[in-house]
């Protein structure tokens, strides 16, 4: 994995950029949605996607007839996950920031229709929000499958940006007397609603899984 | 503002499209992040970026040798902002789904100039996160200030979407003995971390209203 995660291009400040795959890895991994940007009829585009990663590749999905599935099949994109970790809070407006942790990926978009690749591909983005449920639910019908399109993105390239920690101030004013310091900031699965219509109560496996997989 | 809200393409299941200005600016301005897409060097490119609304303009900053300021300064782009409100969690995979709700903004940046309208977005970009914190910190300094980039993103289609409830199973799954319902999902800000060199210690207004502002 390492010789692909070349970054595309340098990240300005040099000591927020992490290029390691594990980093990356884990960054995309605990994402619940990516956005995924791509050029259309000539226009920049940014749609929110689930997907999944497997190994070099990430799988998105959609219907067949969806845009974004029927006139991507091979073109260029880009896919970005960020966590939004903290405010920053600063003495001065100039260095209020935000702890974050982002990755970018760029890479080429190839239509799936190899079957195996494909349902491969869907039982990894079904497992990826709630890890296990393919083998919890009504198996997937030819109709479902064929009305399904997935694109696999190679990666040519990915760079992640981590901010952690307090804000950093000038020297001076350090003196004055302005509060400074971190909103934590965090996105997490809570309680569960129960479909009307249930006729078992018992919870799956997978929705102890998502929460334990997402939650910090 | 209803006149420039003209969605750029029709969402594709129309049930989930909104295009009434109130719920995009809803969902712009509790938004923490936004994801911002355009075309640098023929590649499309997605940038996680604090921003700002006012009116039928969106705000982003950055310092002025970043190349998101440096080459965008009259480009096509696209702006994304997502919540991600639950995992619906179907009978089969085929209709799993996110609750989410999401604005979808297209444009063309602006490079802001005017001394007046810069400070302005700055102010509105400050306070987007943190309400009225602009007036809490030391001001502005002109070096500051120069070695600031303003972009305008002037609003020329948005659209929302937006998915909420239960899953929608095939009428005969209802039957099968498979939990369904949702597995709620929030973004919330939480604790601070005080800056270890704070001279005080009483929080500013402006935690509070960001907790306010951003917490559901």
């Amino acid at each position: 994995m390492e010789k692909n995660i070349a970054p595309h291009s340098k990240v300005r400040v040099s000591k927020r950029a992490h290029y390691d795959a594990e980093t990356v890895h884990d960054i995309l991994d605990k994402g619940l949605v990516a956005h995924v940007g791509f050029v259309l009829d000539e226009r920049p585009m940014v749609i929110p996607m689930a997907y999944a990663r497997d190994g070099d590749i990430i799988y998105i999905h959609g219907a067949k007839a969806a845009r974004i599935i029927k006139k991507n099949k091979d073109v260029a994109a880009c896919l970005t996950v960020t966590h939004i970790d903290g405010l920053v809070v600063a003495r001065s407006a100039f260095h209020h920031s935000v702890n974050y942790r982002s990755v970018v990926v760029h890479g080429r978009l190839r239509d799936v229709t190899d079957p195996a690749e494909k349902e491969r591909a869907l039982i990894l983005v079904t497992n990826h929000l709630l890890p296990g449920r393919w083998d919890e639910v009504r198996p997937m019908t030819k109709k479902e499958f064929n009305a399904t399109g997935v694109l696999a993105l190679e990666i040519e390239s990915a760079s992640a940006k981590i901010r952690t920690g307090a804000p950093v101030d000038d020297e001076e004013d350090y003196a004055l007397p302005i509060w400074a310091g971190v909103l934590t900031a965090e996105q997490s699965l809570g309680g569960v609603v129960n479909d009307d219509r249930n006729i078992v109560s018992e919870l799956p496996a997978s929705i102890a899984l998502a929460r334990q997989k997402f939650n910090p």
